[in-house]
């Protein structure tokens, strides 16, 4: 008896869906499968568009074409996915009792209704907007579509705009501050809260803040736009929360998404608290028969437990995948949760996260937690090291290493993906600390960032490094405490850079032979720093097996001061 | 009631002796420390020397200073790390009741004798010299010491050495190819066993080789140095196993280390089954009070529990480190294992692995294995992504993943790392498969060459994808086999390349209208593969779907085909 082929109908097709319906083909030859989207294009890789608008590349097919230079239009998928894909129709409504899917072809406005037994929603998200006056005004965009990326592309080419504005200090945001910076248009961005990217801890935050700077972009935090002015339907500028007036010709909006869940919602299916729709771990929705992936669901923290919202493109391709499974063989897969991993590239900085940053620890109520910032090569400085500054998030209790956050012009990117795997397999502090990585000069220290960052932390949960952040030290210098501050480093060194907050040089390899210059009371306050603080803690242990009592080390030293300095 | 100081003697002062010496101290500021080291130098980046032989880089100090430019000589020992180091002075002797070691000092020739609390053995290894006649001649290195590297680096700067051979096809003796090759020496590299690299699998070894070869490099395998010739005690060729000569002016040698155990041996202490000194997971000896790290102990594979030999820096300092605490606070730390984990730079190819491959694991009685080897970009085309080969290694039944190799000109160090922390935190293919990692253009595709490798293995290890390896293809293609083979690439595609082993070109978007040029016989062999053999695996499903049932694929595709091939 051969059974009816299996009619599976998808709702949106860059991403997760996509995935879902050629997953689904894989495993079934005989399924009918079908992709509405309401877009012309399919298949789109958005997180290119960023390097599509700022030239990184000129051919637009890049976007959306395989490896072998394929454009992944309608015939494409008919051929090589033999999955029927209908471009530039939405779908408007979904009845469950009925299965049907009713979508309009919105170029001739006809309508037609589709009889699914398996229904895929991967609607994605929409780009949120600030609810301020002007936001109609010509020279307004974000960066979302295909259709965004052309409009800014187009700006790029024409070479017109000499200001821009981003709204949004996010990942999307910097992406197009460098992208436009390379259209060679001078870009201010403006983030509402008092940090840019949110995921990192202020103080790593700041000194991407600085690096940003150094490339003749601005930014400016703790100030929302308050309304978007113009002349003749044109932006001319936009007005800022405490009045200042910011002229420019281009204004993009990057505040975060909003899961697209309307179709979802109209049908009666279950939305969750943060405002996604509700999956199970096999992606399936309230209705068995219906699954969801993408920006428009929410889906599980493998760290808190919690449900969360995770718009990222991995993902989508992720759960995508492990619907087209559970399609063709219902409970065949499952999507365990996300370790929220991610990162960008801003100028010549890395900045990637994974895991929890302290802030959102203490947010979650997650307060016995340790961190430790960990300044340092990401390979030997006779290969050409770069700096990398890491700050890495333990459980004082289990030791289980909850976050890590690095930035800089280092290889950020491999230990950010080391760690998320760590983080994935449960690991401790302990375990990290023994890791046998591969070493070899041209790809890492003997003991890799990774790896010294446990150390540091390990040495920290251990009792054997007590330490201040920089923002403390700061707090403490502009408070006026009294406190006994040594920089740690060579003579050539201070000579050629320095904080400049009252300290005195007193480098590591002399400390044994000048202890008489330190305070004569053991319980003072003495805090040790010098480029990375590396020697700032060994001294540290000096002075400790001396007697004092007191002593600090400033995590990160020099290289991890976000602010000003002497020198 | 104050203690005597610790008396803390380290014999060995390259990587682990001093790194457990200066961790004690951190422990200790009271300890008295005195590093025994035979040659001249101290604390030397050995992993540096094929770098400097190569003109990386030219200042010499480099391999042994600090960050901050420091040289790491006794003085900077006694200054900065309170230890005294006492250089050319080779331990001669242990006295495990008196708790002695007697050295000499080798330029002056007086002997003294140091009482030791605790004493670490940090030996390392001795490089291992084939027992062929010639071994006197001058022109014959190896590399190993600073002084080797002295030797080689002035053979460069010297620029009369036009022929090299290098005895040995490991990771040492490709890293001085290149080395010499930078150098302008025409070098060949001699491999008696059958592949190069022997931690790789030979269908990847023999990539690499190919690789080199474009280098305007030799590499000769199957065939070991029976003699080195000479005249008037200077190298002029050498002659291999199967009687060819080959002239050459210089030769190194790296055909693998022994453990130095005289020291232990002698003083009775436990030797293992690989000829390294027995420790257990504090890095104690058989004697309590004496410990060993590096290049001289044993230590166990975390994923089969065998004690293996190891000789890798990261692990003598990680080692050297757990006995730094160890000496302070006795069983306060231990050193787990070891994942196998290495990485080595080859030309434009970066060659890395973890855990065991397909071979190591056949060794070692683990059969019910399953690999899956990936071809694929690091990151995405518009970003100028650059091929990477891996090959992934799971156990059947657990699904656990035991190894991965991974080559190319892309960022393999990444995605070692990776699966390294995969390995170690006993990641299935199932967790790898859903594995969130920080995904951005700049630095991946969205679905990483780690997690495509986890589809891959997951669909062979669910009997979705049955496959050949290219060089089962390659066997039955010259026995004659009676099997149908499709290249599913574009016409464009074949035009530039082909493998010409009797393959038709059906291209994988035609297939589904081409079937009637398929064999009639159901149950023939059909083999498929494409650049990278994603076509040929989703050509593999269409044809299972439409009744075929002997589908193949040819895993890695065109990339991975090591062969010679028609275009
Ligand atoms: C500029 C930019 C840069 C990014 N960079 C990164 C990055 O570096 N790393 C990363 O991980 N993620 C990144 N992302 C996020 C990533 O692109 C998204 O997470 C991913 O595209 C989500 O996939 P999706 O399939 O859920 O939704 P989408 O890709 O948004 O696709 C949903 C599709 O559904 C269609 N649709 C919606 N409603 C309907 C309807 N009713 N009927 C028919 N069709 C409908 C839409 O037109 C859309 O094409 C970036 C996003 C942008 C915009
Ligand atoms: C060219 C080269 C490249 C390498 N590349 C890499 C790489 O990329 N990645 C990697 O992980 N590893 C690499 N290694 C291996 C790494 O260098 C070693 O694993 C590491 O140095 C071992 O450290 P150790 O302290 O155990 O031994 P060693 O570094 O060998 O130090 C032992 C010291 O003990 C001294 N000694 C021995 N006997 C006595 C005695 N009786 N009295 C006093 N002193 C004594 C010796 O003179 C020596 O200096 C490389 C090695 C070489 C030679
Ligand atoms: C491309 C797209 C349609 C998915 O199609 P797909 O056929 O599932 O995806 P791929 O072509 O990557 O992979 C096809 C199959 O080949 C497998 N494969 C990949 N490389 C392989 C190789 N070298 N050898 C064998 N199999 C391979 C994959 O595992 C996958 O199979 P599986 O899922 O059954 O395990 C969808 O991902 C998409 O639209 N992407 C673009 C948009 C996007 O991702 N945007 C967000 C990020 S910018
Ligand atoms: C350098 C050497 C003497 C070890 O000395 P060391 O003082 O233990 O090593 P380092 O200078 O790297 O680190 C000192 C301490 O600073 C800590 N540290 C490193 N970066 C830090 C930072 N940014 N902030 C705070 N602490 C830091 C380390 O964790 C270590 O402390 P711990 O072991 O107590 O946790 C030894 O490793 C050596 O001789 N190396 C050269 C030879 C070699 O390794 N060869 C083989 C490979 S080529
Ligand atoms: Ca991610
Ligand atoms: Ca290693």
């Amino acid at each position: 008896m051969s059974s009816q082929p299996l009619k599976i109908v998808v709702i949106g097709g860059s991403a997760a869906g996509p995935k879902a319906a050629a997953k689904a083909r894989r495993l079934d030859e005989q399924a009918s499968i079908t992709i509405i989207q309401k877009e012309a294009d399919l298949s789109m890789a958005s997180c290119g568009y960023p390097y599509y608008v700022g030239g990184v590349f000129d051919d637009r097919n890049q976007l959306i074409c395989t490896p072998a230079g394929i454009v992944r239009d309608p015939n494409f998928f008919e051929k090589a996915k033999g999955i029927e894909a209908l471009v530039q129709t939405e779908a408007l409504s979904i009845d469950r009792t009925a299965r049907t899917v009713t979508c309009k072809h919105l170029p001739s406005g006809e309508t037609r209704t589709l009889q699914y037994d398996k229904l895929v929603i991967a609607t994605g998200a929409t780009p949120l907007r600030p609810p301020v006056s002007g936001l109609d005004l010509d020279g307004i965009h974000t960066l979302h579509s295909l259709g965004d990326a052309d409009s800014l592309r187009k700006i790029r080419d024409e070479r017109k705009v000499k200001h821009a504005v981003i709204v949004g200090g996010g990942l999307i945001g910097f992406e197009v501050c460098e992208a436009l910076h390379l259209a060679g248009i001078r870009t201010t961005v403006i983030e509402k809260t008092g940090s840019i990217l949110p995921f990192l801890d202020p103080e790593l935050s700041k000194l991407v803040e600085n690096h940003v700077r150094t490339h003749d972009a601005d930014i400016i935090t703790d100030n929302g736009v308050a309304a978007f002015l113009g002349e003749d339907g044109q932006l001319r500028g936009v007005k800022l929360d405490n009045g200042t007036e910011l002229p420019c010709e281009l204004a993009v909006v990057a505040v975060g998404v909003r899961p697209n869940i309307a179709l979802a919602e109209a049908a009666g299916l279950k939305i969750g608290a943060q405002g996604g729709i509700e999956v199970n771990a096999s992606m399936q929705t309230s209705d068995p028969d219906i699954y969801a992936a993408g920006d428009c669901v929410e889906c599980t923290s493998l760290i808190t437990g919690e449900k969360v919202r995770a718009p990222y493109g991995d993902l989508a391709n992720l759960q995508g995948r492990v619907i087209g499974q559970n399609l063709i063989h219902e409970g065949s897969a499952t999507f365990p949760g996300i370790t929220h991993t991610g990162i960008c590239k801003i100028f010549d900085y890395t900045v990637g996260f994974t895991g929890l940053s302290a802030s959102d620890a203490h947010a979650r109520g997650l307060t016995d937690i340790e961190t430790a910032t960990v300044a340092g090569l990401d390979i030997p400085g006779y290969m050409k090291g770069k700096l990398l500054i890491g700050k890495m998030v333990a459980d004082r209790k289990s030791g289980r290493v909850l976050g890590f956050q690095c930035i800089g012009p280092g290889d950020v990117s491999k230990r950010v993906a080391t760690v998320a795997t760590a983080i994935r397999g449960k690991l401790t502090v302990e375990d990290l600390a023994n890791l046998d990585l591969p070493y070899a000069p041209p790809y890492s220290l003997a003991l890799d960032q990774v790896i010294v960052s446990a150390h540091v932390l390990e040495n920290k949960l251990l009792g054997r490094m007590q330490s201040l952040s920089v923002t403390e030290v700061k707090q403490r210098v502009d408070s006026g405490a009294d406190c006994f501050i040594i920089d740690t480093r060579t003579p050539a060194e201070f000579e050629e850079q320095r904080l400049g907050i009252g300290e005195h040089l007193i480098p590591q390899g002399a400390l044994r032979g000048r202890l008489d210059e330190l305070p004569q009371d053991k319980d003072k306050e003495i805090i040790l720093y010098c480029k990375i603080s590396l020697r700032g803690y060994e001294s540290a242990a000096i002075l400790k097996g001396h007697g004092w009592r007191n002593v600090k080390v400033m995590e990160g030293g020099v290289e991890a001061w976000p602010y000003p300095r002497e020198k």
